[in-house]
Formats: C-alpha cells, structure tokens, sequence
C-alpha cells in the first residue's frame, strides 16, 4: 500500500476523497494525467514540482501535512522549510459571513473574475474548526464552486477535518506556504463567520472581507459580535432585483457603525459596497478595493509590518498551543483536571490555588 | 524592620506609599488608629481581622499579595484561600472608558450615591498594567475621587504597580476575594480603556459600564475596537448644560450601533443612557439599570453561569500564563528566542519550525 492509499485508509480522512484538491473530470490540468505515479517523493522532489505549479503533488503535499502520522508530518515540515524561500508573493485575503450570505457563490465570482480580467492564479483555502462533525459539508463547499472548480488556474482545498481550531489554523497557514511556492498569486481563506476561527484567519491574512446580507428592518443581525471591527472591507450582498435599495440601505447603516470606532492600525477607513454574487455585478469595483488597500498599505509600510508581526505571532502561538498541549495531555493532568474544576466551582479552593496545585503536579512529575 | 517597612524599602513600591489603602487625613476610619500595630498576622488572624471589616488589615492583606516576595506570597494565598468561602456576595462592575471621560468624577458620584442611597459598600479596585511606567497617576486617581476617599464605607486600592497584564488582572481578582470577604457588597474595577486590559476586566465583572463622550460630528472615535460590544450598558457623560442634546445625539448613534450587533448570551439587550458626573445627574437610573440587569441575569441563569465559567477561565488562564512563563524565562529560551524571531522575520525558518525547535530546546533540557 502506497503512502496515499494508506491515508485514504486513515479513519480520519473516511469519505473525505483525500488528495483529489482539484476536482475531477471534466479535466484540464495536464498535471493530472501524472496522477498514477504514486510514489512517496522526497522533500526536495516535491518542491521541486511544487515549485513547477504541479498541482497533484500540491495536494499530496498538503495531505501528507493534514496527516497525523509522525512520517509525513516529518516530510512535510522539511517540504515547508524548503518552499519558504519562495513564499510570500501573494494577496492573502480572509473570506467571512454568516451561512446563508453567498460565500461560495461569491468565491466563484470573485475566482473567474481574478482569474479572466486580472490573470491571476487563485488558491482558495478554508478553515472550519467544526467540519468533523459535518464532513458532508466541506466538499459541498467544493462542488458549489462550479466554475471555479473546473479552472486550471485554481486550486480549492477544503477545510483540514480534525483538531483543534488551533491545528486547523495551523495547517492553513502552512498550506499558504505551499500555495505561494507553486505561483498562486492571490490566496483566498475561508470561513464561516460563526465562531473564533475569524480571529486565526485574521492572523494570517493582508485584507479581512466580510459578506453581509441585507437584514429586515433595522437589525443586521447574525454576525458575531467584533467580527465587523476586524474588517477592511464589507460587501452586503444580493444587491440586485427588488433587493437594491436594502442592500444600499444596509451598506450605510453599516457606514455609519464604522464611523463609530478609531481607524484600524493600518490608517484604512473600512470602506462599504453593496454587489450581487450570483448576478455578477460589483465584483470588479470590489477587487480595485482590494487593489487601493495593498497599494496604500504597501505604501505606508503596514503590509510588511503586519506580515511581520503575523509571522512572529505564529510562532508565539505554536509555542503557547504545544506547551499547553503537553501539559493538558499529560496522563496526572487529565486525571486531576476535572476533581479540581469541581473544587473551584463549589468554592472550595480558589482558581489560582487550583492552578498551582496542577502546576506543582505537572513538573514535580517531569522531573 | 518589620513586613511593612520591608515593603515600603522594597524598590518596586518605591514612592508607592504602601499599605495606605484608604487614603491619609481627613480621617473617618476607626480602625486607622489601629495602625501603629504593624506586625505579622497569622493568615488566620489576617482572615478573622478581615471578616470583621477591618481595613487597614485587608489593605495589608492586598500589599502581601503584591509583594513578589516567596513568603509574602504564601501567606496571601492562605489568607485568600480562607476567606474565599466568605466571598462572592457582591455586584462586580467593570468601569472603562477614555482618558478624559470622566471616570474618576464619575466613580466618585456612582459611589456616593450608592452609599449614601442604597445603603452599599463599595470597593474600587482598578487595572492598570501601565502603572508601571507612570507612578504618579496612580495614586492621583485616588485623590481625584475627594468624597470617596473621605468615606469610611469606601475601600479604594489603586492598580497593584508591577508585572504583566495577566499578573495585575490576577492580583486583582484575588483582592475582590478579600473585599468581598470584608464585606463589601458593591465592587468597581477600573480600567482605561485604550489596551487588552478590557477583556480582563471583562472576565471577572458581572456588568460591564462603559463610559463615553459625545464626540465632535458624528465620529465617536477614541475608543478601541470591540470594546463596545463588551457593554452591558454605555452611559454618555456630561449631559448638562449646552451639551445634552449632543449626549443624547451621542446615545441614539451608540443605540443604533448596538442593533448591529445580536444579543450578547446573556440575552440581556445593553442600554444607553446619558448623564453627568459632575452634576450628579441621572446617576439614578444608571443604578436602576444594574439593578435591573442583576435581576434579569439572576433569574435566567447566567449571573450563575458567568461566574462560574469566569472561575473556570481564570483557573485556565492561571495555568497557561505559568506554563508559558516558566517557558520564556528559561534560560536557554530567552537567548534562543531572538536568534529564532530574526530568522523567522528573515523567512529562513517558517514560523512553526522555530517553534519546533525552542520546544525541543526546553524539554531536552528540563530532564
């Protein structure tokens, strides 16, 4: 059994149709017809044909990194370390809105426009803490993208499937790494707008977008509360038909909102557009949006130093995130985790005395 | 020399004017003739002395848990550990808002009002982790509260000096613990408005009271991002004379920004409401909305669930931020630590692998 077959095997990946990051037939990828080399490459061979923009080895490569199996983590971090040389030319922009606002809709629109009016070459990444549980759902996301997905000139990956949001969002940025190295030029990163992972997406993006809906009467309602304030462009969708002037109306409601709160770090006003995904109208004005904030930002050194102090919080963060992970995993720490929660709860012992408590545990036993 | 004077010689209280919770002459407090006593209490004695309403022993109390000294610290927690069973009996309300909004004018007349009309006592407490840098402010903030200070229902205890947010937060939450078990009912903790130093305030209040300004047009800027959707009700100050109609212009904007937004969990839809500290107008209803709120909160559920998922969190946290110092102040990390952040802002390491490689560092050389 090959490594690919062994991880169409792993329980974790079970009807994910792992490695197919391109969809199937009709085909246009001349990459594709490499597909029955199944073979374990070495780190260097798959730089190499990532470098080349071979998109097969792309999504091997991302697979072997979603994998949990200590081989193909080891072959992937060095693949990692061998494609950041070539990474970091690209537009990372960061997708959000509630289900229901039109995002996959709205990504195709986006992709074929990036892709027909402004040669680019578009990856599109998610990160949905929650796809265990709605597997179903993530290649849904896929197969929704219809114009997009049959596109040589996009390479659209679902979700990683297990872990916490924090190995999700990991993985994602690695994926990015790869992308860049194999010549996207433009990284969408999806999520859902429900949860924290806009937080994660946040941290590793240039440009945050937000689909909003035109809502009833005066309560837009249904985005998490900070999401709007992180922002550098909202879009309210469906501005077409009868629905035009709610969508005008809701974009300057959501003008004046922004006006309440002081100018972001980067000094960009949030600017507000109403568009229609599936009608395809505003979608060009959209992206010279996108256009004028990477000129102004690259302009007034905020895009360097954003990508800076990403790259040093992601560090920071795998850090905190393993340090936690070996102790919370620790078997005397699971064990003693919850008799103390029980105590702290019934006031019994104070929150910092519990946490001593462990603490004293934990490295008393690893020493 | 005995504990307090020890302190007092200690660099980091230097000009701090130690052990002074309530502050000196005119002089209301009849225990303050007791403080010619200085020596070691027990931490049962401490814990008795407390109980009793004695406070310039809980103002010692809250000198010992600042102190960073080992033994001072131990019989800190002992004392709040004993009198933890004693505590939780009162409203705890976060109060932030911008330099120049009024905060001190405003405490001063929220405290009066609740002592003199509802028959409270009233601790505040503040975060600051900047103090540091500015010592003198501190303790200003404590003379700029005039009647307060003056009142012997009032214990006012400026933002313990040194360390991290995450030490100051701490400290502060264990000197709710000792108010509480001295009695106060009513428990204010400060903070300013402008840093991360919101969400920890957050994490230990029952009802979160920002405090705004009618701005000039309608930008009402000067606050950070996200902190209005923390509120559990935004009060618009100086409300007088030709300024009420811009309050109130101010108040309907906020009103309208919150509709934004959907119900915070608690269900509990935040008010606006304007009124001047200094006039002491509309103080009232400010109270009335708390009131309000507690009883809402009470009978749904998530007064309960609040606390005890903040007594959750802060064990949590206590871990994790012992975890990641005990992690950077290693030695061998804190020489490796810039030698790697340079490599990754240079893209020779990916983030994650210099991650890798510190954790390998710090475990290889902790057996």
């Amino acid at each position: 059994m090959n490594f690919i077959e062994h991880l169409e095997n792993d329980p974790q990946y079970a009807g994910l149709n792992v490695n197919k990051g391109i969809a199937q037939p009709p085909v246009i990828n001349p990459y594709l017809t490499e597909r029955k080399k199944r073979y374990i490459y070495t780190p260097a061979e798959y730089t190499e044909e990532i470098r080349k923009g071979n998109i097969t080895v792309l999504s091997q490569a991302v697979t072997l990194l979603e994998s949990q199996k200590q081989e193909h983590q080891a072959v992937a971090q060095e693949v990692i370390e061998k494609c950041l040389p070539f990474s970091g030319n690209s537009v990372r922009i960061g997708i959000t809105g509630v289900p229901g606002a039109g995002k996959s809709t709205s990504i195709d629109a986006f992709g074929m426009h990036l892709i027909h009016h402004r040669n680019r070459k578009l990856a599109v990444l998610a990160i949905d803490p929650s796809s265990e549980r709605s597997k179903g759902s993530i290649l849904g996301d896929k197969t929704r993208m219809e114009e997009l997905s049959r596109n040589a000139k996009a390479f659209i990956r679902p979700s990683p499937a297990a872990g916490s949001l924090g190995g999700v969002a990991r993985k994602t940025r690695e994926t990015i790494i790869l992308c860049e190295a194999a010549g996207f030029d433009t990284i969408f990163v999806e999520t859902v707008g429900v949860g924290q992972s806009e937080t994660a997406v946040h941290s590793m993006v240039d440009f945050f977008l937000l689909i909003q809906l035109a809502g009833t009467g005066d309560e837009l309602q249904g985005i998490k509360r900070g999401i709007m304030e992180m922002a550098d462009g909202i879009i309210v969708n469906k501005a077409d038909g009868n629905n035009i002037e709610k969508a005008q109306l809701a974009a300057a409601q959501y003008r004046n909102a922004l006006h309440l709160f002081p100018l972001p770090p980067s000094n960009w006003m949030p600017k507000v557009m109403t568009y229609s995904g599936y009608y395809q109208l505003g979608i060009s004005e959209i992206w010279d949006m996108v256009d004028e904030y990477m000129a102004f930002t690259c302009k007034n050194g905020y895009f360097e130093q954003r990508r800076n102090s990403q790259a040093k919080y992601w560090m920071y963060e795998s850090i905190n995130e393993q340090l936690k992970n070996h102790f919370y995993q620790s078997p005397v720490i699971e064990k003693e985790l919850q008799v103390k929660e029980m105590q702290v709860l019934r006031s019994e012992i104070s929150s910092f005395a519990a946490a001593k408590q462990m603490l004293d545990i934990y490295f008393k036993d690893r020493k």
